[in-house]
C-alpha cells in the first residue's frame, strides 16, 4: 500500500462547506487503496485576523506568543476536517505539530524543522486511519510551539511526504497547475505538465505564488515528487520532479515578471578587494534580503555596484549603503523605485546558446531598454522600467514559443 | 516569596481592552511582592462560536475532535495576555494545559484531572515570569488534548493553587462575591465576607452560579484558599476557607432558588429492601443527575417516592420510571414541571436548633404550600410551585435576617 500526502491550503478550507469537499476527495483517495496523510492551513483569513487581534494589545509583540496564537488557526481547521471525514463513514485522527513530533529551532516566527518523529502517525495509518497533521507549525525540544513563517504548510507536506516515503506530495491550491506565465498579465499561457525543481525554485523565487521556494529546496533535496494541482477540480496539475530526459526538447519552461523591487546604486567605489563585501555584509546583518548584484570591470580605479532588494526596505538599505558609501569612499548613492524585472527560466537552456540573444531581441523590438541584466545556468533576468513589464512579458512569452495551441 | 493563582473568566478578558486590564492588574499583583501564576478562559463566546462552526459539519462531532477544535479558545487569550504584559513591561510567559502537563484521563469534553508536571511552571517563575496557563484544558499519556467540562477553568485554577501550594486561589469574574441571595431577585441581599467550602458547595449545587461545585470540592479537599471577586472592581469579595470560629455566630450564609428542575413521583411502591435500588439505578446508568429523594414512611404496605431531576432530562426519566414501575409492580408515575426549590445553607445551622421551623413558617406565612422537604446538616431545601419561587426567596431571606443594614 502507497501513501500520499495531500495539502490543503487555505482558500481550499476557507468556510465549512469547502472543508467537506476536501473531506470527500481524501476519503475518495483512501477508498482508491492509499494511505493518506493530510496537511491543512488555517481557514482563509484567520492568521490575518489574528495578527489582527494581536495588534490591538501591541505593536511588538513577543513572537514566541505570536507562534502560540496563530498556531490555532490550524488547529481548528484540522478538527473541523477530522469531523467532516469521520461524517462521510471513514476514520480520521488529527494532531497538531507539536503532537506528531514535528521538532523545530526555536526562531519563532520562522522556525526550521530539525526532525519528525513520525511514529504516532505511523501507528494511526497501520489502523486504517486518515491522519490529519496541522501545517505550518511545530515545537521545540523544550515543547514550545512554533510555526515555520510564510509558506510553512508547504513545508510540512514535504517533509512529512520525505520521511514517511510518500509516492507522492500533492499540494491543493486554487489555480490548476504551473504557468509559462501569469495568465493574469498573458492569457494565452500555457499549464507546463512537468517542470523540474530547479525550474521551480527559479520561478518561486521569481515571484510565481504557487509554492514556496523554501519547501522546493526541500522537495529537491530528498527528490520528494510534488504535484501542484487544484482542488476545485480532478483535473491533473504540473508534475515537479528531478529533471528527466523527455524535458530536453523544452528550452524555456517559463516567463516571470516581479514588480516588488527597488534598485540601488553606489556609483564610484574604489575597486579594490573586499570592498564588494563590507557593501554586502552590512546590508546582509540588517536582515535585508538582496536579490540581483551586478558589478561592471573598471576602468577608471572605480566601479558601479548595483544591485535590487524588495521595495520595503528600500529606505533601510539607503540609509546603510549612504553610510557604507562614506566609509569606503564611493561617489554616490542612487536608486530607482519603478522597476521590473523579467524573467525566462529553462533546465533546457544549458545546452541551448542564443537564448539570451533572443530574450533581448525581443524586448529591443518593443523599444524596451534593458537596465540591468543577470543570469544563471536556468534562468535570465532583465531589469527594465516597470511601465514596460506586462509589454515586455508578452514579448518573450511570444518569442520562446510558449502560447498555448489552441490559446 | 508567596504565590498566588489568579484566574479570569471569558467576559473578564471579552476584547482587547480588557485584557489590557487583566494585564494591569497581574502586573499590580507582581509588583506587590508576589509569584503570580494566571489562568484564563477562551475569549467571551468564543467557545460557543467555535461549537456553532462544528455544528455546520456536524451533528455528532468526535469528541476528542471536540476538544482539539474548542482548546483553540483559551490558547488565544494565553498568547494575548502575554504580549499584553510584555506590553507593560514585565516578563510573562504562556502555556497550554499540555505544556504545563496537566494529565488527565482520556474523557474527552469532561477530562478529569491525574497529575500536574508543575516544572516548567516553577522554572518559570524562578526567572522571575508572570505563567500564564490556558484554563478548561489537559492532555492524556499519549498526548492527546483534553477538555475539562464545564467550569475547567477554575478547576484549572485550583489545582495549580494545590500543586504550587499557592497562598491564595483568586476567581475573578463579574460579580463582586458570593451573595445571601440572587441581587436579582434580593435587592437587598448582602455580599458575604466569608463563607466555608462547604456552605459553597451547596450554594453552587443549588444553582448559585459563581463556581462550579466540582472546582469546590477539589478546593474543599486540599484547602485551597479561594478569593471570588471581581475583575472589574478592586474591592474585596468572598473568601471560601475551612470553617472557622468566627463563623459560628452566623446561622444561615445564603438562600438560593432553583428552578430548573422538575418533580417524578412513583406511587404506590411496594415497601420492600431493594427497590429504591433498583428504580435509582436505573435512572442513574442513562446519565440523569437525581438532585432530592424523599421516600415516606410506609403505612399500607407500599410507599411514595419522589426525586427531581434537572428538567431537561424529565422526558428521558419518565421513560425509565415507568417502566422500572411496571417492573417492580409501582401503581402509577405522576410528574410536576412547573416546580421551584428555595433553600437556606449554613454551617451554623449544625449547632442552632430552629432553622427550619423558621423557614417553614415564613412560606407558611406568606401562603405558600410545601410539596416535597429535604434536609442535610447545612441546607434545608423546599420545593413549592414555581410561580411562588421570588416571594418565597424574598420572604426567607427577611425571615433570617441577611438583609444589607443599608439595604
Amino acid at each position: 500500500m502507497a501513501l500520499v500526502v495531500q495539502k490543503f491550503g487555505g482558500s481550499s478550507v476557507a468556510n465549512p462547506r469547502l472543508i467537506k469537499r476536501v473531506a470527500a476527495r481524501v476519503v475518495a483517495q483512501k477508498k482508491r487503496g492509499d494511505d493518506v496523510v493530510v496537511v491543512v492551513s488555517a481557514i482563509g483569513d484567520t492568521t490575518d485576523d489574528l495578527i489582527q487581534l494581536s495588534r490591538q494589545i501591541t505593536k511588538n509583540p513577543l513572537e514566541r506568543e505570536m507562534d502560540m496564537l496563530i498556531s490555532t488557526g490550524e488547529q481548528v481547521t484540522i478538527a473541523l476536517l477530522a469531523m467532516a471525514i469521520h461524517q462521510l463513514g471513514v476514520e480520521a485522527i488529527s494532531f497538531t505539530g507539536a503532537q506528531v513530533g514535528i521538532l523545530t529551532d526555536s526562531s519563532y516566527t520562522k522556525a526550521k524543522i530539525l526532525d519528525i518523529h513520525s511514529k504516532r502517525i505511523e501507528e494511526e495509518l497501520k489502523k486504517g486511519r486518515i491522519v490529519i497533521v496541522a501545517g505550518f507549525q511545530g515545537m521545540t525540544l523544550n515543547q514550545d510551539i512554533t510555526t515555520l513563517g510564510r509558506g510553512g504548510s508547504d513545508l510540512t507536506a514535504v517533509a512529512l511526504a520525505k520521511v514517511l516515503r510518500a509516492k507522492i506530495c500533492e499540494i491543493y491550491t486554487d489555480v490548476d497547475g504551473v504557468y509559462t506565465a501569469d495568465p493574469r498579465i498573458e492569457k494565452r499561457a500555457r499549464k507546463l505538465d512537468r517542470v523540474s525543481y530547479d525550474e521551480m525554485l527559479e520561478l518561486a523565487s521569481l515571484g510565481a505564488q504557487v509554492m514556496q521556494g523554501r519547501s522546493m529546496e526541500v522537495a529537491k533535496k530528498f527528490e520528494v515528487p510534488l504535484h501542484i494541482r487544484s482542488s476545485f477540480s480532478n483535473r491533473p496539475g504540473t508534475m515537479i520532479m528531478k529533471e528527466v530526459k523527455a524535458m530536453e526538447d523544452i528550452v524555456v519552461s517559463g516567463v516571470t515578471v516581479n514588480k516588488a523591487e527597488a534598485k540601488v546604486t553606489l556609483r564610484g567605489v574604489p575597486d579594490r578587494p573586499g570592498v564588494a563585501a563590507k557593501i554586502f555584509k552590512e546590508i546582509a546583518a540588517s536582515n535585508v534580503n538582496i536579490d540581483m548584484i551586478i558589478q561592471n570591470v573598471s576602468r577608471t580605479g572605480t566601479t558601479d555596484v548595483s544591485f535590487t532588494v524588495p521595495q520595503g526596505d528600500l529606505r533601510k538599505t539607503l540609509e546603510i549603503s549612504r553610510r557604507v558609501a562614506r566609509k569606503i569612499g564611493a561617489e554616490q548613492v542612487t536608486y530607482a523605485d519603478d522597476i521590473a524585472k523579467v524573467s525566462v527560466v529553462g533546465v533546457g537552456m544549458r545546452s541551448h546558446s542564443g537564448i539570451a540573444a533572443k530574450m533581448f531581441a525581443a524586448l529591443a523590438a518593443k523599444r524596451i531598454n534593458i537596465e540591468m541584466i543577470s543570469t544563471s545556468e536556468i534562468k535570465i533576468s532583465c531589469v527594465i522600467q516597470r511601465r514596460f513589464a506586462e509589454r515586455a512579458l508578452r514579448a518573450v512569452h511570444q518569442a520562446f514559443g510558449l502560447h498555448a495551441l489552441k490559446g
